[in-house]
């Protein structure tokens, strides 16, 4: 008998209509994904028969590049990741029309309240039978913040100081209640056992939540949480807290560096490997020959539109003006920016290795700079071989350039292959998107230290 | 040839498990209701092969009556309303499943950001096809209060102010794009016509709010708003504002009053009695037979918990300690409530005519206040069609004692004599909530301008 094979995983990342910005362009691409559900589910659909892990929805609060700090007018008219369905509303939706795959939606917790999210991924928790995610962010752009009342957006440090006692109260809500802790007893007429309620009593320095949450615990213990955090205090809220991280890693070294940084993080906080999936993400491009999918490929890269990628560019720049340089000089030196910091080390990188601005923003643009893999099936999965035979991923995280074909492409073309192989599933393993991912399912807080104060545990109550 | 009798119009208010605090005890109840989502899809399906106009899901953020203020410990085990599932996600997940019925949520302007709130209703509508409604309320209780950072909920006033504006910016919100606005024009490359966005830059009292929303106009205009506000401040803002009033009211002639009050209140606002839905809530108690009737109705009313009920006259009492009176003596002075101050009115109103701490209670906690209505389904309908002949409402919001039955028998008795009489659709008027509710749907504010004063059209933009 031979050991089982490490086995792949996969996200399908959502940033509808494409994640190339200007792929919904393409003449095989459906452009109403961005806004209408059905194709969603169609979409969720023949991702489950892929037995993908989880659909997983990027989102903001905002137009992006519509301040004046960032706008670029054709930025703004080219770009279809403009407006769009709201993501958790979508997940909620399509956990009614699903069965098995994880469903994901980004949340911030720069404009938002622990409670109001706590409960939201709860109730979809529930009512997709413990299935529910949630791509814990910081928002990274002042157009967001302007929607919620302030001039300027939070600074990172605090951003993360805020996101990670967000975090803490959230979790704590999700323990309000012990697993067994509704009776609905209709003889004794008790409806639920009182000492089983718990009050979280949060008391810090950005939130003051009492509790309880009034949502029962979560089919799954809880649910995932996932991080894309690549800053060193991103990095370091990730591995206290997340069970999912998605990066952008662009060769096998990379790949191992960050696996390998981020399990000796994890130690501190008395985690294991196990317990953390490492995503890193690509682009897709399958073709039936090499020929094919090169072809696929430059017609794709060719459809960037430089004012896109150029307008990229200046979101990093901390506020130095990228529109009165020359697109074919140098990348000027950058300011500190208060955006996403790992996105703008990237770029200085690139910089650095003699890039110009608009090559810069190509490589931005195209694909969010992650890293773009085309290729027949079997190369692809010799690709993808390579890297978690390596330790440098768990799996991936696939930003579709348009939608829905390459799903398509992915699930008949590319999952067959790596099945034939041995190193992706041929059913779910289990019911909950935990299960599924191979992470453990948490025991409620209370019931644990029950188990060992027993005198205690009911003075967490009123 | 007769002109066509006026319609009734239902909503199924979902109080889970039962609208009826002990209502889930009844041996034809099924409790799971709070949690289970294929529940939810079941009675969705019931209530539109009924055609009924919509599901009407009540909300708070907190466990009632979890804080010392209003806290009885019985009352908190034996009342079933406590944890369920989150409204906004639940109508978000019944759209996927559902084709006709409209699907209202409440959801707080207390401790919500108007830009989230906007986002997800317009979202829900979307998914829905143009079926979503937002039940808009002001947070009643210290309970939520404490779940969002403060000690002391807002006071009346402010409260209703916040909400005033609010409503405004999420309007405001709404319109940010013309119908037309997306063109998703692959050849030029357009994804949109930037003249057709518009940001609203809103700076209130409350909220300070720039836009533009990133979510597409509504495919019924706007989503159906709905308010239950009785005080004065209520009615005002529910006379500005909503297309569907929610209300308590025990009589023809309290109805007539009602409905006439709201309907001098609309016109200052350049609105007219087409533009607003009244639906008073009943709790409809069905039987073969009118002794079938009487005994189903005892049998709920004995069901009545006394601890259920003083603790709900406890939690309008101001802070009077009501645990501390003879519950079978009279209702002592009162001091003004931060809660529902017109539901205080309406318990003072009962001590006036004598009734004790207990009974007071039991009418409460029984039906919410609301009035019970028993009878075959001949009666029901003799009553029903009275009312709507007096102009007493437009319709009914239905407060199933528990679920799923009284819904089933509702859809299978009540229904059909009805539509005998020519008083209930035989099928959905329209695709749209607002269709079948019968009122406008209201124009893009922009595109009205922009008729008249074509100039500054380009001017809203940035």
């Amino acid at each position: 008998m031979t050991a089982a094979k490490r086995q792949l995983r996969f996200g399908a990342f959502f940033s509808v209509p494409g994640c190339h910005p200007t792929g919904w362009r393409h003449p095989d691409a459906i452009c109403e994904t961005d806004l209408d559900f059905r194709l969603l589910a169609d979409m969720a659909r023949t991702a489950e028969r892929g037995l993908l892990d989880c659909m997983f929805f990027q989102d903001s609060v905002a137009i992006p590049g519509s301040t004046a700090v960032y706008g670029a007018k054709p930025f703004r008219i080219k770009n279809g990741r403009q407006a769009h369905i709201e993501p958790m509303s979508a997940i909620a939706a399509l956990a009614a029309i699903t069965k098995h795959i994880g469903l994901v939606s980004t949340c911030t917790t720069s404009y938002n309240e622990p409670y109001n999210v706590a409960r939201r991924f709860l109730t979809i928790d529930h009512i997709s039978g413990g299935r529910a995610g949630w791509n814990l962010v910081t928002s990274q752009a002042e157009d967001e913040a302007v929607n919620f009342g302030r001039d300027q957006h939070f600074d990172h440090g605090i951003r993360y100081d805020r996101a990670s006692e967000f975090h803490d109260v959230v979790i704590g809500l999700w323990d309000s209640w012990e697993d067994d802790a509704f009776l609905r007893d209709k003889k004794s007429g008790q409806w639920f056992d009182y000492d089983k309620m718990h009050i979280l009593r949060h008391k810090g320095k950005h939130f003051t939540v009492r509790g309880p949450l009034n949502v029962a615990r979560s089919p799954q213990g809880r649910p995932v949480v996932a991080q894309a955090g690549s800053s060193d205090i991103g990095m370091e809220l990730a591995a206290r807290t997340a069970d999912m991280v998605f990066t952008a890693q662009t060769t096998i070294k990379e790949g191992q560096d960050f696996c390998n940084d981020m399990r000796s993080r994890i130690e501190k906080y008395g985690r294991g490997p196990e317990d953390i999936r490492i995503f890193p993400g690509i682009m897709p491009i399958v073709g039936r020959t090499e020929s094919e999918a090169q072809e696929k490929y430059e017609e794709l890269r060719g459809m960037v539109d430089d004012s896109v990628g150029i307008a990229g560019v200046a979101r990093l720049a901390g506020g130095v003006d990228i529109f009165a340089c020359d697109p074919d000089g140098p990348l000027p030196p950058l300011k500190p920016s208060n955006a996403a910091r790992a996105r703008q080390e990237m770029i200085i990188a690139m910089g650095k290795r003699g890039m110009t601005i608009r090559q810069i923003g190509r490589v931005l643009a195209m694909s969010q700079a992650h890293r773009v893999l085309y290729g027949t099936p079997k190369q692809l999965a010799d690709d993808m071989q390579a890297w978690l035979e390596a330790g440098a991923c768990d799996g991936f995280n696939l930003l579709f350039a348009h939608y829905p074909k390459p799903l398509e492409e992915w699930v008949t073309m590319v999952i067959p292959e790596l099945q034939r192989r041995g190193i992706f599933r041929t059913q779910y393993e289990g019911r909950t998107f935990r299960e599924n991912l191979g992470v453990p399912i948490p025991k409620n807080v209370h019931t644990t230290n029950r188990t060992t104060v027993q005198v205690n545990a009911a003075a967490s109550n009123d």
